[in-house]
């Protein structure tokens, strides 16, 4: 038997040592490997060496060491020889153009279905390059090598469109391997490895962690947090997710995130919010995951925790000032649901131009909520305008706030729009402070994301059309 | 903590439960799915239906039961609907020729690098066929679903050349999940899932286990069985290999597959004999693993088990009867080391000729065995056939025997030829009974590797040369 | 580094190889042992001489490997050698009868709480036997060891009481260490190893398992089996249940047990039936554990399928035939229920006492069920009988009928009694072919089991009351 | 369907709720529990009545709940009311007086063997409060509770010598449950659960751990932490030490402690230093564990990296100042080194009680290291004195030194005295700054162990001797 929570690496080693040191461990080869000598060799030329020998002895010995070499002698470089090397790959690993010209002649000249001609034109379109990246997966931590050469790959694609190519290449392997049948989705707890947990620290994109207490507060039993993982990643989230376990609808991510307040026993919670989604990995831009996250998710906690009634976000709506806060104001939304002698009397001013201004200068200052009286008037006019710019104004057919699509196209409704649910001064500078709950309502979603693509209109909740 | 390898559905039920239900399961939807309601349409027609939802609606829920319903329908399609739903990918989820038209001419228009124009036509040459397939990996068993297509398709290649793009893409996917990098090389006991034991039962292909009581034997403490798994697919093996912990090199197959021979202390042992290989998935024809499974193996067992010194194989040599035997025959090198009276007596003729015609009726016969100074006789010339055979024959550059190509190209060498090693029938009939140690030195079989490749040769033991 | 599914022990090889090896392995050890060169000892010498050992030394490594070759030898030793074991082990590892006199006296003496007197009495009463026992569960199967040497002395008390308190320390030790708190509930599914799943074939006592086929039909989706396991013995279940998934309350066994009944989808099904429950353990007699084993099981279900309403066994009334089925007959209440003319027709009798006679004979023909219309004049009369048997007939002021009283004192009612529900030859022998429905209420069964304990009688549920 | 082995409680969670809710949820009876309604007592007697409870209705539901609120409440008491606890187990849950005087009186009466008669005093000594105890074992968190029982008992002892026998049923109660057969070695590394890795720096007694990353310093590739842990308590150590992988025998505790020092590469150390062992649990006072686990790691670390050599302790002496120096410094075995000329110069002075008063009054100046002639003429003199301390100086016919006798007993060897082997204000305090390596030599120490359960004195090194 054996035993089951053995740790399959030392994870600290992990981190500290040669990749090429780690591949033969992994593969306990230790005494096989032959050093080549390449001493003499620059560094391009070595690479050169290792990446061709990667691909000419693929699966055997030899080719691992090499691989684990190039991602060793990648991890030191500077930014001059990183571009050195993504030359080295366009002009020796690149597909060959003459076999591309004669299997596209010999498409051009064929008829009927030509399976035999297009199936050799696909296989003369996959690079050497494509083919040694394929490599990596065979070493320790080579996945994650793929990711972050994507990741930097990417950052240089505007100024050096060469790497254009390169960097489909990289995209169009990892959507393969980081498809979704090769994630597991895992509860994340006090419990979990520290070298995981630190991970969510460092990658914390919504709400930063302050230190190891803050952490475990975020793991208390009233939270629950869950990650993706890829089985060649294990302490690397994929993307990951804090769950708050409340009694209500919390409108408010200030209350949820005082580390002050008291933890809730959670068989008592009726209601998930979903505060933070975290895409971990910058090099999986544009591949992505988040809506199954949302439904398994939800699906767990209600199995371990019947009384769960209410599965909501708690969103930001991040462009709304500037986006469309101008225009409500201009358009008379806000200052329309005022008194007209509140306006007078609050602004000491008439005609709705000067209100209009108005109000944008009183916007334009952090802080105004602490006017009860100000605020108070501003409200239903704030509300109303988040309410029109979330139900109403598009862009490509589809909710132009892209959190509200991106719910929107998971199966979610508009649920309710906070007053003065983020007073952060970037939640003021976004969006007057205002927070949107987006309702996951578990037997519905699959009609709602259907009626969105469709309609590219989020579903509303009555409460909201009330407003 | 859980358990890392734990399957996460029970594999029982997952025998039994068509897959729709289980990815609904798995994926804790159940509650989310509405049934499309095409119970009029004809089963082409529900196929080509599910396939587009599954490309449509891709990591969304509904995306994820088309698939499934795909895979349950082909599990019980009969030989003629499986080419009905063949002709149906051809010809709606093929690539589309007008884009592929488009992108060749563009690329043969433009000049310089043609990044771009190479990755658009990389980018249309991807037919929706395969988008397709890649779905296939996010329900449960749907990598063994692919594995099955291709096996499928693949036996009706000769017969269908239309199939032939089909093939290609399927093998190239496969070759991309099935990677090393995603298997993981396990130890397979009594202590494993009998859900696994029972694939190797049905898989086993060199020598055929007869009940779960000669399995039981076949993993006592002087055995050692190792596989490859994907962790996709946990219960089903991808290659699995069978080695023997024994004192001294064996030689005779007959010996080590007696069920009642006695248990050897594994501590005791010297030597471990790798006397069977098994490829148990057709799906995976033609993208090999053998290489590095010998090599951890051989590893892991020197590591658990210090006095081992010699790791062999203990291998057939296939074809030596149908490409060698009848020409060393006729050259005299069997006949060649018969005394020249024992010639005559044995056979009671002279001259070369009828000599060779004597022999070759002789070893027709499969009891010549028994015959012991007949067998003593023949001995010297077969043996020294063999030799020539596996080390001087050669075809396309490299080792004739493709059992001798397999390990010569692992990096293994020539260590001994067994006589009557294999006295089944099968034995004598491809080989006169004679068998092969091919012996795995840890410290040199890289540099034998590199020497095979380049020399296409065997490197050979002394006690073979001497022979 | 070694990895982390490598299997720390080879399980397959514990079953075979000698404790005083495993324990070197396991403890890795292997190069610390020196053999202390007893051969010239009788085994009775020599075990002596490895108790003492294993005393004096316990923690060491020297006492570890003392103690597995006092599991070795047991293994190998006839009833006489046991004999003389136990003997030589009263002999020589009891309690000092004048440390106990001593401390008697010291305790007569003193006076007040007696606190240090008592320690000290308890003290000098806990045997080096006792202290002995305990170092078994230092090495490999040394639990499994204590468990057949209780096993062994318990079947001999009758006819030895000098092993009486052999007996009752092992009782104590096993009772101490197999306490609740260390069992494991499992779900025991075909992916479990092989090595448990051979131990149900081997023990399951209720309904014998034929073959790995039949088991297999028994861990179907539409099965489920339970096992406590205790973490020193991870193949040996300590008890465990099979429980079929099924649409209404089952009440006939050999529908369950029929190998060709067709499969139900689980989520589909609304009852669980608990139709066998095994002691596995023959040196654990007496300790009991089946109570929450039912509800950690029936709780553990429903969280899965939530459809499932009802919780029952099918059991068996096993001594009803033997403790009253003369008497109802003698006092008529069988026969009572035949329409007059019937028991003439039937029996072609008149007079209370030859009917009684008559129905006597007709139950001793275990084929009388294929008479219909004997078998419907029957039923009412019987079934009538069991109610009576199971709600009133007491003894030792609880239920009389053993596996009533088990799941009365388990908070189970009486829910149902089927007729003809178990037709096989025991089942006709023991209860007329009748079989009984106790359910378990999940939000009752604390108030029953309470009230039970104070009143002796089983809650009844409707159905059987209006009989 | 859930996966088997998922924990249904979060573990984060476990560390803040109440046990009896973490029962419930444990045992999946949370629609179980009847409140009893006590809430009129006082806490003495709800506690009694729990206490009754649990022993009443054991493995129960009912029973389990009541041992949970009895922890639960004890984590709230105040030290008063722990005392009023104590009085009312003693009170209440000891054992029937009139039962032990009967059973003694009929064991006096007996002749024979008294098997019977013994059984049953040992049967009425075991107090119910001993049975009470053996109930916390089935509820989570349980054991932890009755080490932390133990704990506060054994601090009151000397105060409360009423207390003595439930000290002592406790000891002997956890005696048997953390018996090494239930211990786990495990290895802790970064990747550990951070649950698990907060105990370490909670506990850590020999070296204290200032933050998380020191731990993780702790925890690189060549460091090594090992732990003993107990099934019931997965994230408590039991005892733990930390392995310095080094290259030569290391002498200076603070070169092994400074985290700017560059990290070895495990492969290329050929020592290994234990220089931390932790006991974890006041609870388990007087219950050793060190000596297996040493033996197994050095074992485990062998087989991971078969280039470490030498397995040595770094070790205080940490009463050689308060036993040992007055004396050395009296009979002038320090002074006696030092040149003639030398000890004029550097004290100025002559005679022997001079110099001794001299040599005593700079030795109480923690600086004197900082003077280098000095500290080498000291040098000889106190190594030789450290000598004579640990091989000639006995108590109790064993080492005086209760390190030296902790190690010898383990089988280890006095392999080099290290001057200024801790300069901390406190290694200077209680050895004048010398270290001690005690050397594990694999194949000897079961010999040496021996040898030293003889004579009482440890082997001794040729480099000490010749020191």
């Amino acid at each position: 038997m054996r035993r089951p929570d053995d740790p399959s690496v030392d994870t600290s080693s992990v981190v500290e040592q040669p990749l090429s040191r780690q591949a033969r461990q992994m593969l306990q080869i230790d005494f096989l490997v032959q050093d080549p000598g390449l001493e003499d060799l620059t560094l391009q030329e070595r690479l050169r060496t290792w990446c061709q020998e990667a691909l000419d002895r693929r699966g055997k010995v030899a080719g691992l060491v090499a691989i684990a070499r190039v991602a060793d002698a990648f991890a030191t470089m500077d930014r001059e020889e990183r571009d050195g090397f993504y030359r080295m790959l366009i002009r020796h690993f690149s597909v060959d153009a003459k076999d591309v010209e004669e299997a596209v002649q010999a498409y051009l000249a064929a008829t009927g279905p030509r399976a035999r001609e297009l199936a050799r034109l696909t296989s003369v379109l996959e690079s050497p390059r494509l083919q040694l990246y394929r490599q990596f997966n065979t070493v320790p931590q080579g996945i994650k090598f793929l990711l972050d050469l994507r990741a930097d790959v990417d950052s240089r694609l505007k100024e050096d469109p060469d790497l254009w190519l390169m960097e489909s290449e990289l995209r169009h392997l990892l959507e393969s391997w980081f498809n979704i049948g090769f994630l597991r989705l895992e509860r994340i707890t006090w419990a979990s490895p520290a070298a995981l947990l630190e991970k969510l620290v460092e990658y914390e994109a919504v709400h930063a962690i302050a230190s190891w207490e803050d952490l475990k507060r975020r793991l208390h039993a009233d939270r629950a947090c869950f990650a993706f993982l890829h089985p060649a990643m294990p302490t690397e989230p994929v993307i990951f997710m804090v769950v708050a376990l409340v009694r209500g609808l919390a409108g408010c991510i200030q209350d949820l995130l005082d580390p002050r307040a008291p933890a809730l026993e959670p068989q008592r919670a009726d209601t998930a919010i979903f505060y933070s989604i975290t895409n971990a990995q910058r090099g999986l831009r544009g591949i992505p995951f988040g809506n199954l996250l949302i439904k398994q998710a939800a699906a767990r906690l209600r199995s371990e925790l019947p009384n769960l009634q209410t599965f909501s976000t708690l969103s930001p709506i991040p462009h709304f000032n500037d986006d469309y806060l101008q225009l409500a104001i201009e358009d008379g939304s806000i200052a329309g649901s005022f008194a007209p002698d509140e306006a007078e009397r609050l602004c000491a001013l008439t005609g709705e131009a000067e209100v209009a201004r108005a109000v944008a200068s009183v916007l334009a200052t952090p802080a105004w909520p602490r006017n009860s009286r100000l605020a108070e008037a501003l409200r239903p006019g704030l509300l109303r305008a988040a309410r029109t710019y979330l139900t109403e104004r598009q862009r490509l057919g589809r909710v132009a706030c892209p959190v509200g699509h991106f719910h929107g196209s998971n199966g979610a409704k508009l649920g309710r729009i906070n007053w003065l649910g983020d007073t952060s001064a970037v939640g003021m500078a976004r969006s007057c402070g205002m927070m949107v709950n987006y309702l996951y309502e578990l037997d519905m979603f699959d009609q709602f994301q259907a009626d969105y693509t469709r309609t590219g209109r989020l579903p509303v909740d009555e409460a909201v059309q009330l407003l």
